[in-house]
């Protein structure tokens, strides 16, 4: 059994969205009970990572550090026709993740207990962005 | 086919741990021949990477990449409460990966030579560490 | 339905390939409409990355970037029998990714519109690479 669908979700600009209500309940729907869950984005300036769900300092010290590793506007870059934030933000999508995957297991995401899945936002302005769901199994 | 199984190791502090034997079982009695292996961890202060598995200076000279890159105790961060390697096993785990997916051909996952499974404890002491490993195919 | 394939890719030494038609090829002569596409790369000195895909500039920020994080002939490494280049090609390939999952969707990649999947040769001469593509799905 397969089950494919779209989320859009409308970020604030930079920062994190727990999207783990939404993926599961793309996999509730499916009634896929035993498979794999498959969470992908489809730009270059946003991606997805597993993170602690439950305490939002953790987010914060993750965005002191991108922000020192790839710090926006460093003069070196060459790709920087979109502003300050443009090269930083494709840096942060190549170190963090574009899909994940997750096991379903008795018709969830068989996530750890401190485990959220969170869209990041890089780009510092609010976009749309477009995420497919895929649910395989049985 | 579907199988899946979940692998408990019990870590000896930070460091990595190569799983691939485990894995490998998995598969091999699955009766699977070909398709896909995913791997999954289900905490945010371990992780998962394929590395070289022959010469244990290079899972050494990662250790100093990642201390360096991710110190413990950086004054600035907020999320400490569980002690200095609190949020710097955070980063750790999302630089690297909560879940791999190898292909599976002739009933093994289609590792390269030089390629092993490991997990990477990023606390300091101890734990148990939860695996769903989960195979795909005919 | 399960399709798999091997692609072997000669890299010109460091730097990226663009295999998004090779791999989009393998998909289309699938005859999968719906489903998932995995592609994995079989070494632990090169990788692959989801990256945009028009402007050049973004790679030769990305190999500025990658070359300051993990230096060639950092003298703190003990892994240096191949050469200043050995140890950083293992980290650049452990802070980017061996396999990546795409959904497909309407027979393709649902990919959006400026993502491209890259091999990243990370070391400094030419290697033969291997890939390996597993396409899932009905």
């Amino acid at each position: 059994m397969i089950a494919q669908k779209i989320i859009e979700i409308a970020t604030l600009g930079r920062g994190s969205t727990n999207i783990t209500t939404e993926v599961e309940r793309i996999v509730a729907a499916s009634g896929i009970r035993t498979g794999l869950c498959h969470v992908f984005v489809a730009h270059t300036s946003a991606s997805l990572m597993l993170c602690e769900n439950a305490d939002p300092s953790v987010r914060r010290d993750l965005e002191y550090f991108l922000a020192r590793l790839a710090p926006d506007g460093d003069p070196a870059y060459e790709h920087s026709l979109e502003g300050a934030d443009d090269m930083a933000a494709h840096l942060r999508t190549i170190l963090t993740h574009s899909d994940l995957t997750l096991p379903v297991r008795n018709g969830r995401c068989a996530l750890g207990t401190w485990q959220g899945i969170f869209l990041l936002e890089h780009r510092t302005h609010s976009h749309q962005r477009r995420i497919t769901v895929t649910v395989q199994g049985e």
